[in-house]
């Protein structure tokens, strides 16, 4: 649109509605909107991610980019002036992709032989350097594979059931076709199988796999395990409805190694009034070693820090403690989550933890774990009216702060519009080009208003 | 964010306000989630906006693309079996930019002579062929430059003021600036300059120029304008700073041809029972000339045509006509919205018009003209709870639908996430990739609601 003669047709999508507001929140109106300001003016945020993943880049716990990635985190915190500024160390998986991923169909009646683009899950076991090969067998669910006797034995097991479209929210499409790639491989070993792909977990219909979280468990043998492009599993898929034997070769070089030191990063504000009550705010620090790690979770974790950092430029006072903390390991383990949890903390009370974990997009919300918190932010939310994310739901958190949240700890997540997160997410698509400014810096500011509020007035 | 095993923390975002609602919307309730779910899953408006923007491309008024644009549209209603499909013609303007824009720093003691990224404002006359040179003098405002007496003579004068970065509302930063890119050229010229150079309208710093509408009155001299990349005006600013005079060459190869012939697009959704009655949907078929027109406003006319086509596909039948209008040359003139207002057409009522034209981003609301009818929206606002569009506010509509509303008719414009709007708008950054199927389809989905609900109830 053109808009210089006929601006005064155009709304202001976001009103505040400052009228209708408590006098008790007054103080942080004019003080929620110096933050948003100085955000969008400073691009700090965007820089520091910038930074983070072009010089770092993917940072999947145990690999010595994560080692880096802890140590830019320390020195970052240090440079801008934090207090407190520590390592927490503890001990991570380290699962390493190795340099062979191949997956060729070998005997479908087409020539020449289809490659098929894929990635190794996270945890798989390897092959042997001439792989495994076998005929396909194509389902769309643990139950269509349970009904079909003898037929999975010895076969390489293609799941194939697509997120669902159809849902607006991405995580709930997410969450339905998900279990494939989580269990895939014990499922398909329970029947017999001797390997698994899985149709990767993306909205974007593309050539790029993506990876994520599988697991075995002892008492079944474990078998590889890989997603496929999109392209790749439909070009599969129409190969086997052809009705001839489809067989696959499949080669992964990965493998799990003994696990290695890392750790949670630390640094905070500190209370001026009630030191010892902390408001934690963070995101992981880990990644998946496909892309940059930008949207996951790079973005959270530059949001968390420049929270603190937006405070401090306008020279608050925080009553109490607000802790940015940079879990590690929450993609394949979440060990950084767990410890930070279960470390005993002498006279330290946590009352709430906000955890960004959802991309660096448009923030909409907040989701509260505690009926008691959802209650207060519910007041609190016309202070989030003017950058629209005044929106408060119960539910939610982060993977991160469940350990918290089941110690009792009222744990946040920042909600945000999440329609393009899935089209990027685990994958070689998620990298800091994806990343708008703007959309970054209003999600610090939202962190930074919610956490100072926190902090001035208990939760 | 890794979240197979930790699911239940995750909030959804959108939860419709059911169990709140009034009953009168309860039927429209369950259509809204088939629209939506039908919009998500065909994918059908992205597959159109890439036809139209890859095979068409961009569609300034008057160019052998607008009226391959005009053909596109008409074509594409009739094969998706719209009623009443037409062109109604109108002559609209005729500039084009030629392969001519150069702007060379050929004087400030730095060598080689700088280049730096310009585009011609839509509207501007050409040079010479040896260009205009002239020293420059950079200002911020207008009222500046008007203190200046004698210093702008004979000068190249380089309107330097940035968009607010501060503001999140984007199109209100971009109101604060964009009377240099529309005035500009006049207001140098009252003060003896002989070009203008703009600091482009955006919010991203790269070295793409972003060009559109300027003007001239008759009774100034009209002198050439041109748009700066940021970088560029960036670059140049430096320059002066060093307080060496710096002579700029420019050179431009645009002109403005006699006025042609183009037409705007009709095609409707017959009422069954108030067929005379019409609520319009629409966007603007025209674009600038740079980039393929994808967000302005492919996005729109291909949202418009796709929200009667979802209605057709679920089997509705309005009582009202709803239509779907592609507007013709609303950069550089309005001629179409003009046009379609002033029509005559005997027993027929408009009773409201929705546009789309901030970009194809994720919906957020609607912007009202009328307070009777953004009274209604208000009370209908929870139908679009299930996308997160559910902000109703007063102002708004759209500038095709502007001469409508003079008119009387309420108008409603599309509101959407605005953020990464001016990082696209009026340049070569505004192609294909930049438009988010799910996006674009979920501004769809809202259009056909808000439609469908108005043909219903009336408005």
């Amino acid at each position: 649109m053109t808009v210089w003669t006929r601006l005064f047709f155009f709304t202001l999508l976001f009103v505040s509605p400052l009228a209708a507001q408590s006098s008790t929140l007054q103080p942080y109106d004019s003080l929620a909107r110096r933050i948003v300001a100085t955000a969008l003016t400073t691009n700090h945020a965007y820089e520091m991610l910038y930074d983070l993943t072009t010089n770092i880049g993917p940072r999947l716990s145990g690999s010595p980019q994560a080692a880096k990635a802890v140590e830019w985190s320390k020195k970052k915190m240090e440079e801008l002036g934090f207090d407190n500024v520590r390592l927490e160390p503890l001990m991570v998986p380290r699962w390493v992709r190795g340099s062979v991923e191949e997956a060729t169909v070998i005997e479908s009646g087409t020539m020449p032989p289809m490659k098929l683009s894929i990635a190794a899950l996270g945890g798989s076991i390897g092959t042997s350097e001439y792989g495994v090969t076998a005929e396909v067998l194509s389902v769309r669910s643990f139950e269509e594979l349970r009904t079909l006797g003898d037929k999975p034995k010895g076969k390489i097991i293609f799941f194939n059931r697509p997120m669902d479209q159809s849902l607006v929210a991405t995580f709930q499409a997410y969450g339905g076709a998900v279990n494939q790639r989580g269990d895939g491989a014990i499922e398909a070993a329970k029947v017999g199988g001797v390997a698994a792909l899985v149709r990767s977990m993306t909205t974007r219909h593309d050539d790029v796999p993506h990876t994520g979280a599988m697991h075995y468990v002892d008492s079944i043998p474990k078998i590889p395990a890989a997603a496929l492009s999109l392209v790749a599993a439909d070009n599969l898929e129409k190969l086997l409805k052809s009705g001839k034997p489809v067989k696959v070769n499949l080669k992964l070089s990965c493998q799990t190694f003994p696990d290695v030191e890392s750790a949670n990063v630390l640094g905070e504000f500190s209370g001026s009034e009630f030191p010892n009550e902390v408001v934690v705010v963070g995101g992981h620090l880990d990644s998946w070693d496909k892309g940059q790690g930008a949207h996951d979770d790079g973005a959270g974790c530059i949001q968390s820090i420049e929270a603190l950092n937006l405070l401090k430029q306008l020279g608050l006072k925080p009553k109490r403690t607000i802790r940015a903390v940079m879990f590690m390991n929450e993609e394949n383990g979440l060990r950084g989550g767990l410890a930070y949890a279960a470390k005993d903390r002498p006279g330290e009370k946590h009352i709430a933890a906000i955890e960004s974990d959802a991309g660096g997009f448009i923030p909409r919300g907040f989701g509260v774990s505690d009926s008691a918190a959802h209650a207060k932010l519910v007041r609190w939310a016309p202070l989030f009216g003017v950058i629209g994310a005044d929106r408060i739901t119960r539910g939610g958190g982060g993977a991160d702060i469940g350990p918290l949240a089941r110690k009792g700890v009222p744990a946040i997540g920042l909600s945000v519009d999440a329609q393009r997160y899935f089209d990027y997410h685990h994958s070689d698509n998620d990298t800091i080009d994806k990343v708008n400014e703007r959309e970054l810096a209003l999600g610090a500011a939202a962190m930074a208003i919610l956490a100072y509020v926190i902090a001035q007035e208990g939760l």
